[in-house]
């Protein structure tokens, strides 16, 4: 019996149009998104491109009906670095609006954690823009340092 | 006829013990890495799954004599958002001792940047530690923004 009131698995396709509503329904995300269905053949490839790549897991949250209310993209790094050691990137964190302050956040993250800890990563990290405050306090309750700098440029 | 000091291509395996020593040979890389020769096991896998990741970019810098005199390392990510943006990520840049502030590093993020405009990429993406102020400089010095906060949690 799973008391949980959230689950976690592998996107599909047929997940992508509420992942995209998601990622618009955002402060950032609305000026960088297109949620106008039918979806741009653009997200269409980045599915395709995601799902061919052994090292990227892009996952939904659903809630006991099913119904898509969170999404988070894990992308497994192999490096030489630090004696040769895998990194877990983190990136696209949403929760759904009417979900924001009920826990999904944290228990999609330690989902995250544990499905990077399975592949063998000795490192997660992720970027946060610096404009969001509650992301900063969220990341460092979960045990996130902010020991980095984000560097970005626009191509 | 090539008037460039540096030439830069992808690594080799018989690069990768040239690639630990530069790793190891930086301030915060030297508790981090051991050069010691026959490499580490782990060293040798992570070069494999680099290799056998085609989003993968794991190069060398080279002088005319061909010694590796620097390393880079680019992750090809594909994602929903940004409307099914490509980013490049960039991590593990390193410069010899000899050839730094000889504009080497510059000619090495140049290089990536155009292996990522090539690849499709509409975003680069690196974080660097906030102890490192030469490396901000030199990342903004080339048109990155430091819009982000970098967070890790080592697992």
């Amino acid at each position: 019996m799973n008391q949980q009131p959230f689950s976690f698995r592998a996107a599909r396709k047929t997940d992508l149009s509420a992942i995209v509503r998601l990622l618009a329904d955002d402060d950032l995300g609305q000026s960088r998104e297109n949620p106008t269905l039918p979806l741009a053949g653009a997200y269409l490839d980045a599915f395709q491109a995601i799902a061919d790549d052994a090292n990227q897991i892009l996952a939904v949250a659903t809630n006991p009906e099913n119904a898509v209310i969170g999404t988070i993209q894990i992308t497994l790094i192999p490096g030489i670095s630090r004696r040769g050691a895998w990194r877990g990137q983190i990136e696209a964190v949403r929760v759904a609006r009417d979900y924001r302050g009920s826990g999904l956040g944290q228990s999609m993250l330690e989902w995250a954690i544990t499905q990077c800890r399975l592949k063998g990563c000795s490192l997660i990290q992720l970027t946060t823009d610096k404009s969001r405050p509650d992301a900063h306090r969220f990341y460092e309750k979960l045990g996130f340092e902010a020991s980095h700098l984000g560097y970005k440029l626009n191509l």
